[in-house]
């Protein structure tokens, strides 16, 4: 798979997601201004891709700081990682990668700037690396769930493009195929941004696992003729009480295999876990820009002027998950309990 | 509203629906068979609007038999309906109005042929003022059902554009919007083909009522949220038992209503019935080419050679179904029995 996301010699490039498949491009980030744009636009997207991209972004951010002084260094980081947290709301992957990043700083408040600098760098790589790591304990945590010959059905892309590589829900199916387990994935193309179409079937087609995609309205139909046998997803944010936000059309999803009786399963490192949240309802849910759902690139789709509603995420209420697979094991309800035991 | 359908001096005219609402351009139909590849192409789509243009089909099919022998004429149309009939498999309306067609040609079969052919051609208008009254009936009876300041939810279009005029769930939002009922309605975009944002949207911006655009994937989100007080959609054939095919997407929107205890109304002519089925798993699904799915005009959305499910409607069981409203009146579960006291 191509890289997500990689820090070269002074800068940072992501693989421009907006693009794929058609083509790959490359987005190179100098300043932490560009990864704030690059998150904001959608670039990099994925709740740990986009942590992934504010630690670099902090890094960077902590290099264009020229003040010497310990505490107005801190300060100014501090800025900046206000500005990165604030750059989309509800994936909580990026608070928390700000935040690692700002007390490793303080950690080190007492050491010369530069040394500061060279140690953030390395927290961000490291950062990217645990997540990789995290993934792949997650696969094998989670392909015990997949049984032989299963049919999944997965929602919009929470594969190697959402993460530092490998993938949530996407590394539960990619151990599960390593394992022989001869799977089938269907995907929800996802609308509006269509990250199944264009990404998870990209992503699995690369690895040679059998995918189908269909339009999300088919999602129902298909679990009503009994050929979907379990479903996987990601998630940006999970509140202490298990309910999770995930890519708006999540929640219909749970709630058909609630009445088929099919699994729902959440894929998701503990750091999209926000234990400070008592529940789902709490989490913000970004409105994204009406074009996304009316005009494809130059074309306008629908009438013009036309009002369109666009909520990025939705909330799906912990009763409807069968299971979260975590790096540190798959937790069941009830989950408040389960969550606690985690931290 | 533009007509979705009229006779012309010699031949018949539909708007084309693929291009709608960017161009508004005529396609013209000059033989039977240029009104099979209009149906089959959905330069006109909707259960009732395919059923008036397979009668204006089989008029135009009847101008071009050059036998005058009765016997071979009705034989000649007879392969015609045949060849008709088949153009799409889901939607009742054109097998019934082919039959209509055929069995008022043998009714006529002792007089000239040039006389049957004006009598087809005759009932072929009388199809498409009836089609045009009876969504009116329809909205009367609708109406009643919609409370003052309701938000409705739609999916697909049922309106002026899928029928001869008026429309079906349209024309029941718009009897409710003519008796100042203060609605709002929400429109699924409805992929592939995305007939909310391009068909729907237009209509009723074009008549001044309210309407936010959707991707399907937040429709369970907002009822979840409460922000959905009823739902209406068409059919393309209702089985004896009450059963409803419909666009795809319609299955999962009235599984979402019943689990958030939202009314789920289905409006629909009575010749949209199908009493010669008992229930929904017998009606035929049209899987349609995938790169409805893949591509958009002349831009491909996946990965070259990307596989996709494309059905282009699903079944709802008539237990998700609280009510159905026809020319005819409301009908109610038990729906077998309203049914047949239909008929």
């Amino acid at each position: 798979m191509i890289p997500t996301i990689e820090w070269q010699e002074n800068y940072v490039r992501m693989v421009d997601q907006r693009k794929l498949p058609r083509k790959v491009e490359w987005v190179t980030c100098r300043g932490y201004k560009d990864v704030i744009r690059a998150i904001q636009n959608m670039v990099i997207r994925g709740a740990p891709a986009i942590g992934v991209a504010a630690a670099m972004g902090m890094a960077l951010g902590a290099r264009s700081i020229r003040v010497k002084d310990p505490q107005a260094f801190i300060k100014r980081l501090q800025d900046i990682g206000r500005r990165m947290r604030d750059a989309r709301p509800t994936a909580v992957n990026l608070r928390w990668a700000v935040e690692r990043m700002l007390s490793l700083a303080k950690e080190y408040a007492d050491r010369p700037a530069q040394e500061i600098k060279e140690r953030l760098q390395e927290e961000s790589q490291r950062i990217l690396n645990e997540d990789i790591e995290s993934n792949r304990t997650m696969g094998r945590n989670g392909a015990a769930l997949v049984p032989q010959g299963a049919v999944i059905l997965t929602h919009c892309n929470a594969g190697a493009l959402a993460t530092g590589g490998y993938g949530t829900a996407l590394g539960v199916i990619r151990a599960a195929h390593e394992r022989h387990k001869d799977i089938r994935v269907i995907a929800d193309e996802t609308r509006p941004w269509l990250q199944g179409l264009r990404l998870t079937a990209y992503e699995l087609m690369a690895d040679g696992i059998p995918v189908s995609v269909i339009a999300d309205n088919a999602a129902g139909s298909l679990m009503r003729q009994k050929k979907i046998d379990l479903i996987i997803t990601g998630a940006d944010r999970i509140a202490a009480n298990g309910d999770v936000a995930n890519k708006i059309g999540t929640y219909q999803v749970a709630v058909l295999a609630r009445t088929h009786k099919i699994p729902f399963y959440v894929a998701a490192p503990v750091s999209t876990i926000d234990p400070t949240l008592p529940n789902g309802d709490q989490i913000p849910v970004e409105e994204r820009d009406p074009r996304e759902i009316h005009t494809l690139g130059q074309t306008q789709l629908g009438p013009p002027q036309v009002i369109a509603l666009n909520p990025a995420f939705d909330i799906t209420p912990s009763k409807y998950v069968s299971a979260i697979i975590t790096e540190k094991g798959v937790i069941r309800p009830p989950y408040r309990r389960a969550i606690r035991a985690l931290f």
